[in-house]
């Protein structure tokens, strides 16, 4: 496969939400085809791989994206679905796998072409962006100390990896019973360098009903 | 007086916005007019000083809200500004000084009257909602850790202080020269222990034209 492959992890079950919100109506479209079609669109993105809660839930969107390669189950944790998709990379795939949240409908070709340049070259890049707020450490209700944000950054996805990479990582994760947040933090752990590269405030995560409310917003303006 | 005196912070210039942010329509009202009858209305508030980028702006606020006992011009930094706020909050004012930004248009009762209470009892309090981002620490572009989020809290205003411990903390920011960038810092470099009690995740700061979307679109819904 010449070209990057996405894997789009979307397998929540919506706990939090209420509801699947990869499913949830984004202006009268699901969340997660509006993230289908950023990765479909892009010219440098060559096949993708669905991760879903079901694989019954794919057959209305395969014949619509074609560069859907595979569709596949969700596991228990993010990394156990990641992993799962990554199996139906073929391997060797493109020069870089992209690992992206189904229910980030707002990424840009931009922040996509960047990563995949960035992880083509240095082996792992995240998108980031700074941290607005101001952050404490909190302990049992006491505030014990304000964090130096200067250094610090909200990370986004895709995340992009070469496919050795993300291989390694995946594979230690297995063997060393790694559980993680993020998939560059395998990568880290394996001991890549992981590259930031510039991210969008506009690449929000719809975790809540108000982030629903603000990419409507987002896509409004 | 009796209750808590509230200072108001609303003195950007809005280098970043483009325009003072504190004025900018919010459902057709300036943002900080939403910020004002949140405090005017909250019965445990006894005044107001407000905190302009100019003294005359607040002729058109003074007659329409009564609580508004000082209108004073800001100062170069945001702490400059909190303390010409403070030096005309009447000396031992109620049991708390609140110090809010003039562009959180959305804070609600609830979270006002649970730093009113937290600051009474133990001399200083902050409202915090949790890190749902993955954090990580970037230098030149490297990502070198992801940071252990379990303990850490994006900080919000109103900052409830008695006013011994405001006092003393900006005291000592004008004695040691310190630069901080919200105001409980202070309070912790002088030696007081801040509460951290639960904020509200619709007390957003309107720092960009999308907060400003955000903030109209969580008034609506």
């Amino acid at each position: 496969m010449k070209g990057a492959c996405a894997i789009i992890v979307a397998a929540g079950q919506g706990r939090r939400f209420g509801s699947a919100k990869q499913f949830a109506a984004l202006r009268g479209r699901p969340v997660l085809e509006w993230t289908l079609d950023a990765f479909e669109n892009h010219p440098e993105v060559a096949g993708i791989v669905l991760v879903l809660p079901d694989e019954k839930d794919g057959a209305r969107f395969i014949g619509r994206y074609p560069k859907i390669t595979a569709v596949v189950r969700g596991g228990r944790r993010r990394q156990d679905s990641v992993r799962r998709g990554f199996a139906r990379v073929p391997a060797g795939a493109g020069d870089v796998v992209l690992v992206h949240d189904g229910v980030r409908p707002l990424v840009s070709a931009a922040v996509i072409s960047r990563v995949i340049r960035e992880a083509a070259r240095r082996g792992a890049a995240v998108p980031v962006v700074p941290v607005e707020d101001t952050i404490k450490e909190a302990v049992r209700g006491r505030v014990v100390r304000t964090v130096d944000r200067a250094h610090l950054c909200r990370v986004q996805t895709p995340q992009g990896f070469s496919y050795a990479v993300l291989d390694k990582a995946l594979r230690r994760a297995v063997r060393e019973r790694l559980t993680v947040t993020d998939d560059s933090a395998l990568a880290e752990l394996a001991g890549a360098e992981v590259r930031a590269v510039e991210g969008d405030p506009r690449n929000i995560k719809v975790t809540t009903p108000s982030d629903l409310i603000l990419a409507e917003a987002l896509l409004g303006a």
